[in-house]
């Protein structure tokens, strides 16, 4: 049977649990078994570009030691990705990267919800690495502290910066620039009538799309 | 159950035949239907900007008389794709437009084997209005009359093109310009060592992702 | 004697007439004669996708009964163009396209007044398929409703969006969005003091110079 | 009487003469005079930085002793237009940045025939100051010595580097990198099938369209 | 011992003196002599392109005459920068182009202080001559009158337009727009948090650069 | 004393010396120290994505034990600049975006010699995360072996890939992919008439103007 390895690369189970059941609706009974697994070793959340570094090799020996069909890095910075493309003979996905790829079929700009305003500049250097430079409206942080990132006030406040996005900067696709926000996705999408990419579900998406036409890379 | 539509819009049934086949890898036993139909009243072939224009409306017709929840339009010069998009509460795709999304996932710039030499400007104008004109590599034209694009002599000219394309153009993924050229994908990846596009399949690979992500619409 | 057949595709004969009279400044005595004609079979505006596909073959059918040196069709969708191009031998212009054309030659970045937010995405379609994207302010809509669209407020909506194009967005020069607002076009720029392009002005002027210079082609 | 006015800043009377020859399409009963003149203190060919820089307020100092409706800058370089755009409430036209204008709404990607290889750095910061640099196919030099600019063989030359322009580099739309060469367009057309672009030409034609729209700048 | 000469080319020796102040930073024992001068029949500002224009040719004149391993021109508008470099087998550096390849390694998107309002257009063109379009933040003008340029007040205004650069436009780096602001650099740095970019120190310290490198030349 | 340390993250001490020689025409009496030092854990040379990822941390470390104004990372991948500029206060930087910055400061648009075909792609997607992709002509592989990288045989390798560069893509200026090639700069240059940057060269004199110009950061 062909399985999906996402690997959330933070030692917090409950964002894995999160981002398992955001993945709900790709989940068929005769699809693949997308089967989300938590880097035990990982940091408590990926904040810092030591945080990111750190991961790069553990990840790279936790796919080393499971067989998947695919695999997915479930952090907005894509840690490890050319490594682990390096290694596997199999698609590798990130999950930034795959909110753009998806984001620029939905709308003819989007716009991230950004956590921090220090990964904005990230951001724009892989949005331009991608090519994708043109399609990008803005770029917007939260400004929550992580304590912050649950309860109601979360929702108002990606639904805040959702409508700057859209109505200052012209978006009309946002993507959540983040692993775990899956579970806000419909609320935004209803409050703002924006289509809203989840990084995770997009790059879920996107390994089962190339696993069944037949690659065996991605870029 | 699911269902993804895919029409051939020129009257020849070996065409859609031949769409149908290549869509075989896509098929499985829980996903959606995938069902290949021809718009018996279009030309045997799209080859003019007359025969394009005379099917737009017959392929909404065609549409709106039948249920599905995706729709794809099986012809390189997409056809009809705005006008289906404003009749349909669903996701529509062009299939030309697919190979560009997915070729720029599967390499740094692509390659497009042509059939004419006339369809290239109108390719030029197509990839630049989705911005990934820093993606293309070039766009070379078959050169060959319809008759022969059947047999041995096909395949091999489609590999000399591709390899131009690589060699000189610095491609490393290829799209096939034609909706009816998928039977050939794996004998031109056997021979260049590319990933090689199929539009049909492409586009049906991203109606099936939109759909299990729940999008209503695409761009 | 050259002339140049200008066919508004909508059945308004108001619509035609305001054209001609915003051409008059195009016409002198031993200038090429500009004809506005009317499509009597088009709808009563040009508002929607299916009103825009519905007109291509009648465009062309138009255009095939006429004798004329050069051909303008007069919706700012340029409905019709590719396949006006293919059938005749001779320049076939675009409002849309010509008004984007002559604004890049009378500033560095250009904003659209806009009829309806929906027709914004297919502006930056367009926009980006003539590789125009580094040019392009910003597009913002009136928001009016096509009834509102005469007498003394539709200017005062129209200066209040070009001042939010020039103000907020950067545009040195302003494009009307559409066939039939030529009649203010003094008004806007003497409210504002920025050029402003009435399309069917530019792709009349630019058809004339196409003949001028003898060529027989435009795209 | 409308005028347009076109210097020649080097003094070479043949070379004014040329031009003048090549503009006789553009003139009309009822259109504007196109009047050539030659910048008597000029260089007999402006083929360095010096020469450019040496003609800049000449060119201004002629210009503001002769009343005309709009000004044109006979050479490649494009020297003093900043500076004739700020003295002058008229249209003032390069012939260079014209050309470039014309030549992307005759074709997707232009190529330049260059007079030296030395002008491609130049030309190449031209194109991108105008955004234009997705529609540049190539740019090459005819490498042939002033002396040799007249006569049979220039023609074979500039059929040669055309040829490559189109084959190689895949332009459908060619442009003459000099004032005076304007003489040679059809001959170039024919043999190569492709619309050529005299800078020149392509300037007066401007200047004709933007009096005839009552614009009185241009950029 | 290795001489950097920047010219001043306007004949306001205050102006002089506080470029030759803000280089300070820039010299040190072993390193080459830095020296400024006046270009004494320059205006005494460079305010229009007739001002511009009219200092082409004694810049020219004033380099020839003296002996400099690299050349600086102190002028935010670049004026002769083409003729320095055609001239002298040596560096020649304008302060623009230097700014803004100095601010693009210091951020993602620079933001402009620019004097006017009037200067704008020619900044864009420069910034996409260079092709870094997809790096540019925004530009504002100072909109203040030149006695107004010095005491307290000036500090006051240029951190007001760097902050709606950082805060609108996305900035996060910014660039003085004229040759003689360098002494307001470090407040500003302060009272934003940004990098800035003082014109005359970028230029000079890529002249040190391209020196010690061994370079000959630079564009 | 002002103090640079360059680390060279493979454990050649070959590569090291080889590095350092072709920084002594960056060294001064009074100018700043410039310290090559050698990562012993890291690989004889960085050949593949894991060499890059199990350099980052040690890199990280070997930069914290350390004091120096700043720092350079002698590979042409860049390896752990990310991590080291967030934890150093300081500016860091890495030698394959050093080339960038500087190539295009000598030329229209450079080539790349690189050393493997599989680098080619890693490239592509650092000059477009620049925003420098219309500056670059062409990216071509030596294809020789790492043992074949000492030898006559390696300059007229180079020469004989740089001829390609100059005169099939347009190269006017070129970037060694390599951070050891340095000693064949001059040959270089000399055989071909270019300009050369060899990276590590371009970051140190990178490192040297931030100092002096008192940033703290580069990007």
């Amino acid at each position: 049977m062909t399985r999906i390895l996402v690997l959330n690369p933070n030692s917090s189970v409950g964002v894995t649990r999160d981002m398992d059941a955001a993945l709900d609706l790709l989940r068929s009974p005769g699809g693949p078994a997308i089967v989300c697994e938590t880097l035990s070793e990982g940091p408590p959340g990926i904040e810092t570009q030591q945080h990111v570094e750190s991961v790069v090799l553990p990840i790279a020996r936790h796919f080393a030691d499971r067989e998947a069909d695919a695999y997915v890095i479930g952090c907005f910075s894509d840690p490890g990705l050319a490594l682990a493309r390096e290694n596997l003979a199999k698609p590798v996905l990130g999950i930034a990267e795959s909110a753009f790829h998806v984001a620029i079929g939905l709308g003819q700009r989007f716009g991230i919800v950004a956590i921090k305003q220090g990964s904005i500049p990230r951001h724009m250097r892989h949005v331009r690495s991608l090519g994708f430079e043109s399609r990008l409206a803005g770029d917007r942080p939260l400004g929550v502290g992580v304590t912050e990132m649950s309860g109601e006030g979360v929702i108002d406040r990606i639904v805040a910066v959702g409508r700057e996005l859209r109505d200052r900067d012209g978006a009309d696709v946002l993507i959540l620039g983040c692993a775990s926000m899956g579970g806000y996705r419909t609320a935004v999408e209803d409050a703002l009538g924006l289509p809203v990419v989840d990084p995770t579900q997009a790059a879920v998406a996107r390994a089962i799309a190339l696993l069944s036409l037949g690659y065996r890379k991605a870029v």
